[in-house]
């Protein structure tokens, strides 16, 4: 294990979308802004979807025109449908994220369509932003578990990312929206993924720390080779439409995991650790991150 | 990775030693009664230490004569010094543990010698201990970093393993008392402790989950070959001569992990989580444990 580690920082979406406190336009600017000097590459900014169900994300396209741009740098947006792609392409992102649940049960609370459905509208999607010459993720949540069905069995799963293979994303993702997973299920379902794909598309994993496995799990990734991990400064983030579906992996736990195995992450862990305070006192709420309350070792 | 996981529980020892709230000797023996319930076959249940310096650990003696004996359980005192050894074996231990902090500076707090002097100790401790037919284990403490000296490089813990090897005990423990190992530490450190014990002791470890890495470092442990892990319920515990030492990893987080994994403990992951919640209760504060607060999957 010696190549870098790509964290894409997902907490301007992921980590606020599920918050009662909704933060201003210009705290996400400068959420955004404290991830980039303390050397996040990837950042995935907000969502471009219907505000009256994610109210947190309504200024998605004011937040994506005020933000400062740096040629080493993208911003990604998440979307769901063709109305989401067109504001984020007008709003200039460079990748997008289109999401695919893996259960039918919970695809439709979160984006009312059969996986099936999604699978379709996935394809438009990024046959649309690839002809726009953006970036193009489809992650496949509840990869590893579901709120509604319980288990996701390795057949259904194969099932799914055999469709989102096909609608020929950039990267493709697994989620494990609701933090199930254990390392065992990391190692056997990217081995899947790896499979269907026939090792054509970059591998991405998204954690949830909701059982303590997240950084177990980060580590299986990157035993099997996948080095694009999903994570949220502080732990912030959950699902809006997935009961108890609570904080992602945070952004400093998995840079001090790293930075201690010797693994480059480009980031800097002080930075990272002042953020997620800055983003507790902005969220007036106790962040799930370890680091913040321990500190670094060595002092 | 397919043999058993055998979990020590830790936590009427590591788990209330560092509590503002004294639990009642009752109250500790149906926190014992409900581990051995959940079908736990080691249980560290007291410290027969100086009660000025930890007055949780006041009743060690009355707690020991007052517990209901299995014959499939083992019940583990800690001891320091002779003092307590003597007051372990007549209370009728049936195993002690003994400590031995990798670094001068933390040893003098934890017990007012050298590391050198509490190796000379633990000699006389197991040997002791040994003619009256106890199991001993020896525990390094700090083997992974200090609270004071920093890091603990990989030569001063040879140096601190080969005298704890020739004190001749029937296990070697690691503990990663202040929570900073990562998972390539655990590789290496017990790799180490193989080659200086000639993989003649068996090992085991100890872990925090201070900073989201005990689930990891678990992991790792297993991987390496070794199955003994101490683990308290609900993740209570911390050293009260050590700076922010927080919890152990938490009895039933390892229980959902290694469930899924497929690897038994033989606990009843329900019944440990119950008890868990019964332990906030009995402290009034809340554990940090995950599944504590997650519930398990599928629920």
């Amino acid at each position: 294990m010696t190549a870098g580690i790509d964290i894409v920082e997902v907490s301007p979406r992921d980590g606020l979308q599920n918050e009662a406190t909704v933060l201003t336009t210009d705290d996400k600017i400068e959420l955004v802004d404290r991830a980039v000097r303390a050397g996040a590459r990837r950042v995935e900014v907000t969502s471009f979807v219907n505000p009256a169900r994610v109210p947190q994300m309504a200024d998605a396209d004011e937040l994506m025109a005020a933000l400062p741009r740096h040629d080493a740098v993208r911003y990604a947006g998440l979307v769901m449908n063709r109305r989401g792609l067109d504001r984020a392409l007008v709003a200039g992102v460079d990748e997008i994220n289109v999401v695919v649940v893996a259960t039918d049960t919970f695809c439709g609370r979160n984006q009312g369509m059969t996986t099936a459905q999604a699978c379709d509208t996935a394809a438009e999607l990024v046959r649309t932003a690839g002809a726009a010459g953006v970036f193009t993720t489809v992650t496949v949540g509840a990869a590893f578990g579901c709120p509604f069905e319980g288990e996701v069995p390795l057949s259904r799963l194969r099932e799914v990312l055999a469709r989102v293979r096909d609608t020929g994303p950039d990267e493709l993702a697994l989620a494990d929206t609701i933090g199930v997973a254990v390392p065992s299920d990391v190692t056997d379902r990217l081995a899947l993924a790896r499979e269907v794909t026939e090792s054509r598309t970059p591998l991405r994993l998204h954690l949830h720390d909701t059982r303590h496995t997240g950084v177990a799990n980060a580590v299986a990734a990157v035993r099997a080779g996948v080095t694009t991990l999903d994570a949220s400064i502080g732990g912030a983030g959950g699902c809006p439409f997935a009961p108890a579906a609570t904080g992602n992996v945070a952004t400093e736990d998995l840079v001090y995991l790293f930075d201690r195995m010797g693994r480059s992450t480009g980031l800097d862990l002080g930075t990272i650790t002042s953020t997620a305070s800055w983003l507790e006192r902005r969220l007036g709420k106790q962040l799930p991150g370890a680091l913040l309350r321990a500190g670094p070792f060595p002092a």
